[in-house]
């Protein structure tokens, strides 16, 4: 028999479910915004972040108030502690998909992405979104083996980031400095998106195990 | 009276100030290093890391005892709460200031920053050392009045980060691609630290006062 209390911690996952679907849907939109130089599109992603600080707050003002007057113990201290971290980092996704809508916006209605990297901007976006997808599946279904996975995409993204600086230090490069900042943006952009993600599926990990490999 | 409780309580404080001072040290040092091309600098900020990570675990640990033993409630609760947070956004300060170390070493015996911006970086990282300062005085004192100044140098690290794209966009910019890329990223550090300094100071407000003046 489930109590108010534990629907209320349940609550809290159905949340941070849902604020990977808003990132997620970010990060994609943003993405095309970025590749197809889609004004609209950008618009929508910077407006929309709005919603995922919204419940970003409301997460935390919920957690707040369980931690006041339920004083949760062993496990249930370990979820709300973990449902903190794990918001704080999924609404800095939503700023990172954010912030590259908003180059997308600066260039328009050129194109910020020169087409001898757009391939990499392609996959760093589907990378973007499998990472989140999973991270989502993570907290939904306590899944360690997923966040195993996860790791996996966070290494393919270090692999497309270090090949757009290739790309920009190759001789052939002729775009000059803006598209380079833009770029250098950018994949810093993605890059962190998946960290983020990785350091939810890690507190997935921890919350299922009790111990953390690493520092992060 | 003080009873062991509220020492650690105290303690907590004391470590998270710690931090302030290691982070400090790597910005101060990191900068130098930048600026310098000195490579063995450049290494003690990076290996120094470590101790940062280790204190932001120690205190992790530290604080989940005490919410596991003591389940604090009311206003010790939001201490232990924040002080989750501010550990988190120190840790990151440090690795950020391990990132600028890491592109003086990179680009070693060179050096990553020509001299148009040299001046600009000087500020930014004089800024970054003012900035943690602050935020340490903030959660030694719970001081609400520097938390508010530390707002506005953080307005004059936006201001000197937005000079530095305009070097780099002038038609006077002859170092090319590399260096462009250096100072971009180099110049994203160094906001994202004191971004992370004004979430620190922001937490202690909300301490101080019990409410957020926003979602951050």
């Amino acid at each position: 028999m489930r109590d108010a209390y534990h629907d209320e911690l349940e609550a809290l996952t159905d949340r941070l479910v849902e604020m990977t679907r808003l990132v997620r849907s970010a990060i994609s939109r943003g993405t095309t915004a970025l590749l197809d130089a889609d004004l609209q599109l950008a618009e929508s992603v910077i407006s929309a972040d709005e919603e995922v600080d919204r419940n970003h707050r409301e997460l935390e003002r919920d957690i707040y108030e369980l931690m006041a007057t339920q004083q949760p113990v062993a496990v249930d201290l370990r979820v709300v502690i973990t449902a903190l971290r794990m918001a704080s980092d999924l609404e800095r996704m939503g700023d990172l998909a954010e912030h590259i809508a908003k180059i997308a916006r600066m260039r328009h209605p050129d194109s910020a992405i020169p087409a001898s990297v757009r391939d990499t901007f392609v996959e760093m976006g589907a990378i973007a979104e499998r990472i989140v997808t999973k991270a989502g599946v993570c907290i939904s279904e306590r899944d360690t083996e997923a966040a195993k996975e996860l790791e996996a995409d966070d290494d393919a993204m270090d692999r497309l980031h270090r090949r757009l600086f290739r790309v920009l230090l190759s001789k052939d490069w002729d775009h000059g400095i803006e598209p380079a900042i833009d770029i250098t943006l950018a994949g810093r952009y993605y890059e962190r998106y998946a960290d983020h993600a990785v350091r939810v599926a890690r507190d997935v990990v921890y919350l299922v195990t009790g111990t953390r490999e690493n520092g992060n």
